[in-house]
């Protein structure tokens, strides 16, 4: 199994201003690439939690993203943090210079914007296609922007790096029977099949409550008899298959 | 400085299924009460994971707040884990059953739903008005729902009980300026007020990039003399101010 932890740096997330749009959309991607995200964890722009953060993190992940706190504001520590739990020197990137002198005219990179080619020592940049400023890949360390679109195009153009593992497949089974009902049957499913995960969710929509099962696993055809199953212990209980994808 | 972890638990999370709804409410009303949202964490159905994150947190933060598995299903671990973490037995909360009973009748209170029931021993009922099984608090965790309109309601009913500190008071000034054209300016004036904290966040709107500066203190005079100071540098840079609130 490969794994990755998930970083979202920001003050503007922990303090409810912002939602994060981030963890979803790397989650789903590197679920397709046979990476499963562990962990998340939102930290804010404190430098010794997010050195210690990373510290921890990378050795118990094969990968860690971290996104925001790249910019060129007194509150983009991002790197500088990278820098230290790594064990480098953070280092003006030449590369990373001639990717921002390529966007700015000259009077208008400034030193602030120049902050943003600071890299750790030995960094392999990431392109940003929108606003140039790169991200960074530093030992299993991928450092990306906060704003959601920047992300997902440096998400883009650093694929080809990863290597993931057998990739997760998923069903989803939902149905009007209250999740009381279904969970001593469901359990006893759940112990039969055990290669599979399967998560239950109870939802509200249109004022009624419902249950939306999913099935994950790494083998589709017993994914699909584990949903047979479940669709049998559905029906004896008289229950609605509500959808089925 | 009064402080909070939130600890939203579920793979629906993590695999990227649902997006989390929980933070950014928790995090406003905590704001609201004088109580800062220090990290937040996003954890798997995973027992050694919650346990050792909830023996972290709860000696680092003053109040923990989790979301999630505390249903009817195998896939609900929260609470054996909860009393794990705080070293105590999980047994059958009888108010919690006497809740239970007000809502199903006698037949469909079965064993599953009667695990909804389960606390560590000691706990406080938080009283669920929409499906009734409760969440609880034991020393400084609370347990609440995953489903944001349950987790909200009981957060409604356990909100007397969090003691909060100052109220942290923010306000927003947008420009169409560029991060990198305020940065220098912005960090000067940073350094002059150092009872704020100015986040400077980038965004994309009609195609356009511009800048949210959001001003966060305890002192409202302060606040308004460093948004005063950071309009003026707007105004030197000939950028202009889209919007303040």
């Amino acid at each position: 199994m490969v794994t990755a932890c998930v970083l979202i740096i920001g003050n503007e997330i922990l303090c409810g201003r912002t939602k994060d749009a981030n963890l979803p959309f790397l989650a789903t991607e590197l679920n397709k690439l046979g990476i499963q995200v562990g962990e998340a964890r939102i930290l804010p722009d404190k430098e010794d939690i997010i050195v210690n953060t990373l510290q921890d993190v990378r050795r118990r992940f094969d990968y860690i993203f971290t996104t925001g706190g790249i910019g060129p504001t007194h509150d983009d520590i991002t790197s500088a943090c990278v820098a230290k739990a790594v064990g480098r020197k953070l280092i003006r990137n030449h590369d990373a210079v001639a990717m921002l002198e390529s966007h700015y005219s000259a009077g208008d990179l400034n030193e602030a914007r120049l902050r943003m080619a600071d890299t750790p020592e030995g960094a392999a940049l990431i392109e940003n296609p929108i606003s140039k400023a790169p991200g960074y890949q530093v030992e299993n360390i991928f450092v990306l922007a906060g704003v959601p679109r920047i992300a997902q195009a440096m998400f883009d153009n650093l694929e080809y790096r990863l290597k993931g593992g057998e990739t997760v497949q998923s069903r989803t089974l939902s149905t009007n029977l209250g999740e009381g009902l279904i969970a001593d049957g469901l359990g006893g499913i759940q112990d039969r099949f055990r290669n599979v995960e399967i998560g239950s969710y109870p939802y509200f929509k249109d004022g009624q409550l419902g249950v939306s099962l999913v099935i994950r696993g790494f083998d589709n055809g017993e994914i699909d008899e584990c949903c047979k199953t479940i669709e049998e212990l559905i029906d004896s209980l008289d229950g609605n298959l509500i959808f089925s994808s």
